[in-house]
């Protein structure tokens, strides 16, 4: 692939959103998938499916449909999902808990390699998924060490700016903040953060509508 | 205001983000903001703030911008989202756990009322934000008493569904599904999924580009 035009945010967000349907059909083992079937099964319009595939080249055949497998494997590669991530986790509390062991993660090629607390309780704790818990003095070595690409931040939001620039200062380059506090950022390093009540909002406006 | 035309999904979403930072702004005083800095704090761009805004009429003022408060009141109208929203979560392990603490839900009128769980060692416990888990047998009851309007399932994979039609039958008419499976809704019914993964994704396609 050549080096891609600017691609709006949405779409990058939409192709993700993609990838879930297809993946079950791949295994369902379907082979072919028109655009208002993916249309439907991600709750976009056909038009917007078309259009956002059409920044990548030429996917699919007019009439007849795209092919799952190859549509999945080239949104993968476009989102750079294709390969494993590592990543480390700050914040073992439920949220931090309920992350290392959600399945979404491990299909999907991310994986856990160290957990971090800063409660002396937590601290040495040996996880169901095999990580112990570490302190905080550990994270910069550890992060090199192990070569940790990402951190996802899951502590208290009084603790989250301390947890992310721990991260950042040790060279995680982007970091999904979980913790509901808005993070400052250098230049250098990506932050997005997951806030579940906008997807509430998004439910109770078409809950209104019913 | 009047009946809205048909609003573009990602326009509705965006709404609820542009609301985090203008809640921000509102706690800081600062009464006035340009599109281009809501764009920023957003992480959209300001053609697309001020093309989603004009959905619903007139905000702002050209060379100026919009008034915080003003224009988040009006969000807030347009989403529904300004009055309190009883809900309740079935699956009370760590993310249910995690979730029913979680500051978001809190400071947006999302007041959980009731928790259930299938686990006998869950059932009866009390929890610190003072419900008490019940068992799914009493969800038909207690939703209709209550008059619940929203179910958040947590629950591992396997359960979602019961829990999804144990809720849609007592009458939820919204369900946001955590549990990382797909879930069969009837006409009547929205169900919205969270997925962690998705915004990982988006991460790390920027990770890449870096």
């Amino acid at each position: 692939m050549t080096k891609a035009p600017k691609i709006p945010e949405p779409t990058i967000e939409r192709l993700a959103i993609y990838a879930r349907p297809l993946e079950e059909l791949v295994k369902a083992k379907i082979e072919v998938i028109s655009s208002e079937k993916l249309a439907q099964m991600c709750d976009v319009n056909p038009a917007q499916v078309r259009k956002d595939l059409a920044f990548f080249g030429e996917f699919g055949v007019r009439g007849v449909g795209y092919n799952v497998e190859d549509l999945l494997r080239s949104i993968k590669k476009i989102l750079c999902s294709d390969r494993t991530w590592t990543i480390c986790i700050v914040g073992m509390g439920n949220l931090g808990m309920a992350l290392v062991d959600n399945d979404n993660f491990k299909k999907r090629n991310y994986k856990f390699v160290a957990a971090f607390d800063s409660n002396p309780e937590m601290i040495g704790r040996r996880l169901s998924c095999g990580l112990t818990v570490q302190p905080f003095d550990d994270i910069e070595k550890t992060v090199q060490t192990l070569g940790i690409e990402i951190g996802i931040v899951a502590t208290r939001p009084l603790d989250a700016q301390q947890a992310a620039d721990l991260l950042m200062d040790a060279g995680v380059k982007a970091v999904l903040n979980f913790a509901p506090t808005h993070l400052r950022t250098p230049e250098c390093c990506i932050v997005k953060n997951v806030d579940f009540t906008v997807k509430l909002e998004n439910l109770v406006y078409h809950l209104e509508k019913l």
